[in-house]
């Protein structure tokens, strides 16, 4: 559990996932969810049950399926509505039921909010406040206030705006966190208003966005003016130009001002979570962003080599590897080999020097062509085994396959792949029918060679996902495939590469099955 | 010309075009220049000359193509050799000789890289900023000094780094720009730096990198401090993480602080210029960025509609027109019936409040079915379309298509699609060749509709987004297309959803081509 005397409170799957064109599963969810607990952090707001089905089915799913290990989930809700009780708003009922040990209340703290979009008076908006943060408190609930449109309340009435922390404080809420809802502010007003909620002696906590291009900085500036509740988005997410990049945040704060916010060894592997998660999201990632970004450490050598191999700290503002970054310019045999080497062992091969350096020579190549080894654990194995046996090993060799994906006159789908193999001295024909074209190609080569390999009626295709790799080509561009399959024991995951998706779909479902046999004790010779 | 009190200085040209992937041919630098001219900046540097002959190409043409409203050109480059007159340094002959008004000489002012870096003593490194300074004053330029890692420099050395601001300010320099070379200060210890700078009572600049993500912020607060001078790129180009977004400082000094740094009306051209930048660098622009993204006004949450209708100002920062920008809102599964009927009118449909309802319940049913209307407008006017006319109207109806994908025994790959449609009383049948199932498809359907809409030659297939949505059934999963075209005037993108990924992509394919057809005037009955 995080200490408690500083919180880091992520608001991806809520805030973030306001961003245009972001639109996550529940199964996407819990996935991020784990993502950012792996770093560290204190806070993960799932979203708001009750208003959203999805996000009702987040926290419901979570309980079971969710094993936190730092990270306290929060469910993100509206005080009651005016002219009716706490305990009797269905509303309020979803986050009680939540199961969330916190729950984050918005509030309006904007006079001209109130009237307006609340359509209430501003005495009836305290007494919702009051009466919601008591009532889920009662009930055993953490309370945090989002002082939502907080800075423009305050400058159209500041007394109004002060008046809502403190009776949120009074009623019981640990936290007010201070939204720059529209994201307008700069730093320097930013923190002389937080100095003034710091002063009612609530407990203040920051919520920016960077329509400004300020949104860490200003962060930065609540931190130092008192507020001890920084919240953010991982990489950035959030409507309009975003919310404040957690990661960027937490950084900042950990390597720079000497707080104690994530675990060393969980800070090292920001880079890491920070492109895992653009994989959940497929958002393509930002290769200019601090710290994590691919850019974030690559030098244009020229001039300076020489000095910045004598001293690379006088060219880099961090060590990059604090946040499990590289710099980029030093192209680093050495990390590589040792780290397929480590890979190596844990697969149970010990690689001879030779073959650690054509297989970090071919993962070298295959990654700049847009594979993914990282993802693909077992397209690596394949590789490895490739590399150390000095020829190409398959149970079965295709000949050639076929798809056609047809709508008929009539209206009707119809997906059938052929595939021709060889496999064991025999040469097999085989079609199958689908509701896709992978779908049909999967078919067809388990009718190809389940009388020969009887346990691939075990194996099943889990998971498949395409990313488009510089997408600035139209259907030109290059697609990725990525495929999970599992034997009821175990998933494994394998890539394929190619303009035409149909073609990476097949690598990727070729060495599935390839691998799939291998896992079944089925050597190739 | 621009006021000379307070400098706004774009360095995107030469510091911009160090960020990765970015390589810019003196055309492009020289369209590049009068797009920066064109929203009022004082200064433009142009490059290196002498050190770099595609710059002292720019030079050289500048002179008689570029006819500069507002921007007066700056030449960069390094102070004279460790022992060498100045008057002798070939490179410092290159600068007097580029024609440039104004020339920005790059010095050391950290000891360790005078050093390291340099090989010289910190005494030398002092007489060659002097004996530069002095020179090209004397042969007639304006001169402004870049501190190389000045801040980095201070913390190692304050005497020394003032040492340099002093000596380059008696030599004659205007401007001592203070750089942040690597990136990695925060606003409140670098304003701190600032002050101390402008205590020797040289005009103090700034030049700041989005390191820690506070690029823009540190430039504001050494404004604060005393800097009149501010340093940045366009759309924050720039090695690592980027230089500070010119186009965010100017926008919130100007908007924000009360500036007269561009004439209004430039501003007001602010995001038609950031775009037109984008097409030249060829740099996929940041639909994030502050002010200018085109999400950067973009409102999703249906909650907050109905008051944006009552008063826009309570939910953005500034008027979005100031700066050449729009409010967009995303028509989402958190939609109501507000949002539809602004987005409604933003197309330029008056709904009734009968065809709103029937489009907000449309809109909900196929969101749950895995559609999403807000990243995909030209098929959410489709639907508007279809509802208000109370039919689906179409230039063409499909009566059948099919795609074979291909791998033969020979190795070969082929992709082929026939469709066969009906337009204008015709039955056509089309075949077309591809480098995958869609491209085939695309090219099918423009081979059957060119001859009767032969507009659909400028019709483009510029981007291709595939989501796999529940992806815990394999290839069962249901997938999401997403095509954007264009016209080369305008972008728009369409949304296909089915099992069947050939499936959804024909549906975005087909709504792209019936979308390009009225947007090129033809209507469809």
């Amino acid at each position: 559990m995080a200490d408690d005397r500083f919180h880091v409170y992520d608001t991806t799957l809520r805030d973030g996932a306001q961003q245009e064109g972001l639109n996550l599963t529940v199964a996407d969810k819990l996935a991020v969810a784990r993502h950012l607990d792996g770093l560290g952090v204190g806070f993960i707001e799932g979203g708001w049950p009750g208003a959203n089905p999805k996000d009702t089915e987040f926290f419901r799913r979570a309980r079971t399926e969710l094993d936190l290990k730092h990270a306290q989930l929060a469910a993100f809700g509206a005080t009651r509505r005016a002219g009716v009780k706490a305990a009797d708003d269905p509303l309020v009922a979803a986050l009680r039921e939540s199961g969330a040990p916190v729950v984050t209340l918005v509030a309006k703290s904007h006079d001209r909010h109130v009237e307006l979009a609340l359509r209430t008076t501003l005495q009836e908006n305290l007494a919702m406040i009051r009466d919601t943060v008591s009532h889920l408190r009662a009930e055993g609930q953490r309370v945090f206030l989002d002082a939502e449109h907080f800075f423009d309340g305050y400058k159209s009435n500041p007394a109004y705006a002060l008046e809502v922390i403190r009776t949120a404080a009074e009623a019981g809420a640990d936290v007010i966190a201070l939204c720059d809802t529209n994201g307008g502010m700069l730093p320097d007003e930013l923190a002389e208003i937080v100095q003034d909620a710091v002063r009612t002696s609530a407990r203040v906590g920051i919520h920016c966005h960077d329509d400004t291009g300020c949104a860490v900085a200003n962060t930065l500036a609540a931190v130092k003016a008192g507020a001890t509740h920084v919240q953010g988005c991982a990489n950035g997410y959030g409507e309009r130009s975003g919310n404040a990049n957690l990661f960027t945040v937490v950084a900042n704060l950990q390597l720079k001002r000497g707080f104690d916010l994530v675990p060393q060894e969980s800070l090292a592997e920001m880079t890491r979570i920070a492109h895992a998660i653009t994989e959940v999201t497929n958002v393509t990632p930002n290769s200019h962003a601090p710290y994590v970004g691919t850019s974030a450490f690559a030098h244009k050598a020229g001039l300076h080599a020489s000095a910045i191999k004598v001293d690379p700290n006088l060219y880099q503002h961090i060590d990059p590897a604090q946040v499990g970054n590289d710099m980029r310019m030093l192209v680093s045999d050495m990390a590589g080999r040792a780290s397929v080497e480590l890979k190596g062992r844990e697969l149970g091969y010990e690689l001879t020097p030779e073959h650690t350096k054509a297989l970090v020579e071919r993962v070298k190549d295959l990654e700049s062509r847009g594979f993914t080894f990282e993802a693909a654990d077992a397209s690596f194995e394949l590789l490895l085994r490739d590399t150390v046996h000095g020829e190409r090993r398959r149970h079965f060799e295709v000949e050639s396959w076929r798809v056609i994906v047809e709508r008929t006159k009539g209206g009707e789908l119809v997906s059938e792949a052929t595939v021709k193999l060889h496999a064991k001295g025999e040469r097999i024909v085989a079609t199958g029918e689908g509701n896709g074209p992978v779908n049909a190609l999967d078919k067809a080569v388990r009718m190809a060679l389940e009388k020969l390999y009887p346990e691939l009626a075990r194996l099943e295709l889990v998971d498949f996902k395409v990313r488009i790799l510089e997408g600035t080509h139209g259907s030109d561009a290059i697609t990725r495939v990525l495929i999970t399959s599992s034997d009821e024991s175990t998933e494994w995951a394998t890539v394929g590469v190619a303009e035409n998706i149909i073609d990476a779909s097949w690598q990727a479902l070729e060495q599935a099955v390839t691998y799939g046999l291998l896992r079944a004790g089925r050597d190739c010779g």
